[in-house]
């Protein structure tokens, strides 16, 4: 099974066409704009000093390395001369700030040029690996070689430091990513050693004596022993990411049972239902299993994009629309809530609950309740960009004679298919409609069309999938109805005991205070009311008008009360979980009660 | 306004007289033996060397005081050998360790004799209050003044070490408790300077420069300017308690003032429905405004019981129902829940909800579930059985040509009143039973009946009171009927949002997965369903039997799935919240949701 590259997929209307306007004409300049503001790009030139502002910081390369990632993927589909020519700038800035013997990090350079690959936790590979992908990405989009040159000198001297001489002080990086990165390079470049740096890592992992913070950085096993989601959310679905990728090359099954039970173990046990993980702000982790709270869920947006990563991958090992279905969950809810619709500010963390009276009084502001423009360290708006800029990914696998279809993007895409070209295309109203238009042009093909898990108007033919045989110029119509439904969690998910989590196709909706008042949780949604979709003028998007309750409030002196029957029928307005926080600091909440009869 | 003292007060049958034969049978020794097993008794001996085991403890001699002061308010009203021969073998062996100069401390003078009085957070004065309450009580109870005169000579040293020749190294006890006992000690012995020394202590609070833990210690402010309950909440509602003695010795507006705000802080804003306190572990402290986490509620019993005792103060401040109303909420529930229905162990945090699936996931084991016989800091058993042993303080006040009843306790009482001895006597069946009968053999007086706050079937005539003129011979009967009501909580109580309480009178209701099966939080009340008195046998109790509905459970594959209409009937029982965890480890709630319809 083969993926269709975003390359070859045009998404020019619908949802994610707009996506990615927005981040290619808004997103991208602002996160730029910031990122020299802080002093992200200056770094690059090695030039800070002691005393100076804008110190350079371990992880700022990987910044700029994204930003460029981003950009080389819109320059791969569109003509952005500004972004290109910022992004060559820096590129030329990194050229020339690489060492005689390959080595090139902003921070250690300038700060600490001695202590060179001596603290685990630093983020040099971590650095690394994003340039990689970056230089992967410029190589690919725009043809220059100018920074695949730069990687490809770092990652020898790399091979040398950790594997010929050995004098790094550690054996595998504290923060994965390079690992993926380094299976991108070996696509290109066929190179095995490539390949073996990426294995070594991985397989060295868990074997170390380091005994600090095991969990948090997946050391605490063999990766091949690994079962269950441990430690920072982040670096756990980037190592799982690139277990799948090496497995997928070197055919490990021992690898592959481990990528299937670690997704398992999150999406049953250890996700919220926007997608989104690592509920634990404490070390930005996974926790324990059922442990989901709401207005203190980390779920970081990094991490939630990366299981998207994950299972786009793990969709390559087994033929099961699980793992688009996830993605969709993903990329409708968790991930998409981490960007606001103007396109300018990013949530870091992605509360499913905001109750900002509660805030004000415990006196902290934690979680942030508004997106910002740039945080102090700002890994999630470049991971934002260049997610939404390969949207396209998601779309299509190729395998023998079948097409899969997993996510309904509208697109067209060409690829070379069974030896000849085909082109296939899709019409949606996703995530609004489910009405679907594929045309397939193409030699006789089997097309496997994921059955979403919401939708019970079809019947699957295999592993999740309805199986259609085309013929060239073939045009086939779904209409995957979406219907308002209200979600229960596993009774062992403590505080969603007794609330429901309002759904409409891929969508998950919340309410926020501005809408519907204050003390959102003593609502309840009526079993048997109306629920008619509507559409609001300021967010431009469609929302779901509610038959619901609540309790009649006067905040009376006593602290607890004899129960009151005064209950006060409303209309709950439901908007998008995706869009919360666009109009102000507000209460925001999705799981809500259910009143019946 | 004066309260009558347990020592006048006779509890020979009904719920508090068996409790107390308890504390004295079985309680006492237990403790007892478990004290001796640890060392802190054989510690106040002085022999302890390095290298031993069971090292003194800073706050050891507070544990002891304890036990000799509950020995104490024993032997004022039974015959208990072995106590009083133990308690006066522990006198002897204090006295005997007194050193030279006053100064008493097992861990000091055993460990670190040249750090006296350097540490603020150490303990001493905490100890010393607790050897003075047990010196006064011991002497009351049994006429003896070995002990009376070892804290008058050490309360001589500290005003040395504090006052005269200031060479302690701090200015106020990190631990409050010596202001109160200075006042009982001043009560008996009408030395001023024992007055003025718990006023030196007081009023020099929060005006030190200690900036460290400021918060913790009730050091933010002085004392009349603090108007929310911050910081440990033992400390807290020990100083409260003392502020209130010494406003009533003083009348000092600002001091009542300042106290009835934290009590309505407190009351209205940082309190369990059980009466219980502290809801933080973290510092054992109290919390912001309306956080009162079930799972994870501290709500140690010392400051459970403690603020009992502030409460009885306050009712000396101000006529008003409202103290006696809590006063009964706590000793029915967040104090009683302390003490296991054998008398055998206890409860350090008395959680809301226990959850032990929850527990074995997180892999840590907080809080504890089960009670247990003794505790590092082992400061709360000793305390359970003096409050229970003078559980008849809290029944009467007496003021001008008014007797105020505030508990419905059976007894009866002998007391001089207005110049001539009077006797009354209630019998009562509360917990479980809101008949009362009172007869006054005495002068022509009013009788001010506390209307319990649960009970419509009354009108109060003053300050929540029913006033009754009486003559001698006169009976009064009424019947506070118990119904069976659910309260909710305050909006702002975020977890307890769609959820309800089951109360009958003064008890607080909850349910256990030893009768209701798991996954309790699940459960629904139905509305307009039976609720019937039951007994089990087991317990002994009476037990409430409710018509409920539970989510039918057949745990799935997935995290989160449409909401399912299948909901069982199911006979609910209800026992008494202070009877849980007395059958083995399982799950507790108190607030379940209610299904209407």
């Amino acid at each position: 099974m083969k993926n269709i590259s975003f390359d070859k997929v045009n998404i020019n209307s619908g949802f994610w066409a707009d996506k990615q306007k927005l981040v290619r004409e808004v997103s991208m300049m602002n996160v730029c704009k910031r990122f020299e503001e802080t002093g992200r790009f200056e770094g690059a030139k090695l030039n800070w000093k002691e005393g100076q502002p804008n110190k350079p910081h371990v992880f700022y390369d990987s910044d700029i390395a994204k930003w460029i990632e981003s950009a080389a993927y819109i320059l791969a589909k569109h003509d952005a001369p500004e972004l290109r020519e910022y992004a060559s700038n820096v590129i030329d800035t990194i050229a020339a700030s690489q060492d005689e013997d390959g080595y090139y990090n902003q921070y250690f350079q300038t700060c600490e040029n001695d202590r060179r690959f001596t603290n685990r936790d630093a983020h040099e590979l971590y650095c690394l690996g994003h340039l990689i992908e970056a230089a992967v990405a410029w190589y690919n989009a725009v043809g220059e070689d100018k920074l695949l040159n730069v990687v490809e000198e770092y990652v020898d001297y790399v091979i040398k430091c950790f594997i010929t001489d050995k004098t790094a002080k550690f054996a595998s990086p504290g923060h994965e990513e390079i690992e993926l990165a380094l299976v991108k390079l070996y696509d290109l470049t066929k190179e095995e050693k490539y390949l073996d740096l990426a294995l070594h890592f991985t397989n060295i992992r868990g074997t170390e004596n380091d005994t600090d913070r095991v969990f948090y950085n997946q050391s605490h096993l063999p990766v091949r022993k690994q079962r269950t989601a441990e430690g920072h959310s982040v670096r756990a679905v980037y190592l799982y990411s690139a277990m799948v990728d090496l497995a997928l090359r070197t055919d490990d099954e021992e690898l592959k049972e481990a990528c299937i039970d670690l997704y398992k173990n999150i999406t049953r046990k250890r996700m919220y239902i926007t997608g989104a993980i690592g509920s634990s702000a404490s070390g930005e982790m996974f926790s324990y299993d059922y442990n989901l709270p709401n207005i203190h869920a980390y779920a970081e947006s990094c991490a939630n994009l990366g299981l998207a990563l994950f299972c786009r991958r793990l969709n390559l090992l087994e033929e099961s629309s699980d793992y688009a279905d996830m993605i969709e969950r993903i990329i409708y809810n968790g991930f998409l809530s981490s960007i606001s619709l103007d396109g300018k500010s990013f949530f870091y963390e992605n509360p499913l609950e905001i109750d900002p009276a509660l805030l004000q009084r415990r006196g902290e502001h934690y979680p942030i309740t508004q997106r910002l423009e740039v945080f102090g360290c700002s890994c999630c708006p470049p991971n934002i960009t260049r997610f939404i800029s390969t949207i396209g990914d998601f779309i299509y696998n190729v395998g023998d004679n079948r097409v899969y279809i997993n996510q309904f993007i509208s697109n067209s895409a060409e690829f070379d298919f069974m030896g000849e070209k085909a082109n296939i295309s899709i019409e949606s109203g996703f995530p609004y409609d489910g009405k679907v238009k594929v045309v397939w042009n193409g030699p006789e093909a089997e097309l496997m069309i994921r059955l979403p898990f919401w939708c019970d108007k079809y019947t699957a033919d295999e592993n999740g999938y309805i199986k259609k045989t085309v013929r060239n110029g073939d045009i086939l119509c779904f209409d995957f109805e979406m219907k308002t439904v209200l979600y229960e969690a596993d009774p062992r998910v403590q505080e969603n005991a007794g609330r429901f989590a309002l759904t409409r196709g891929p969508l998950i909706f919340c309410l926020e205070g501005v809408d519907n008042g204050s003390y959102l949780r003593d609502v309840s949604v009526k079993a048997d009311g109306n629920m008619i979709m509507g559409y609001d003028k300021d967010l431009d998007l469609p929302i779901m008008i509610v038959d619901g309750y609540r309790r009649k409030h006067s905040i009376r002196e006593k602290l607890y009360q004899p129960v009151s029957d005064e209950y006060v029928n409303l209309k709950l307005k439901f908007i998008p979980y995706f869009a919360f926080a666009n109009r102000g600091e507000t209460e925001m909440l999705i799981w809500t009660q259910l009143k019946r009869g």
